[in-house]
């Protein structure tokens, strides 16, 4: 399955709390588009979330994170990884 | 040990090969800022990659990417995750 990171803009002050309710939002509804967020990232002074996931499409993760209320700003797959 | 997210760009083409080399260059000689650079992934298309490490500081992140060759566009600490 390929890999994507996708990425929040505009997050600043986000909390551990809201981070953990935002993935758990997406775990969720995600096997209806048989996408997996395997893990997020926060840097709340910077207000950006990074998010990895296996999914089949850039489509199918941004899908996902709009029905749980959080548009990705970019999805990026990710190919390649060590 | 704070966790820290680097991004790269201007990085499109870059191989599987490229990536390794890159990624064992800064493996080679984290351990100099008790650095440690745990994964990487790259979007050869949109040319970025993003390094995911555990990492005293983002100057010491920063400085083994330097003298690895290959600085950071941005680095992010990153103390939440899920």
């Amino acid at each position: 399955m390929p890999k994507f990171m996708d990425v929040h803009h505009g997050m600043a002050g986000i909390t551990a709390e809201q981070l953990m309710e935002a993935h758990n939002a997406d775990l969720a509804i995600e096997k209806d588009e048989n996408v997996h967020f395997e893990s997020a990232w926060a840097d709340p002074e910077a207000g950006v979330v990074y998010c990895l996931s296996d999914a089949p499409s850039a489509e199918a993760v941004q899908r996902i994170h709009e029905r749980a209320g959080h548009r990705a700003d970019e999805v990026h797959p990710v190919p390649l990884s060590v």
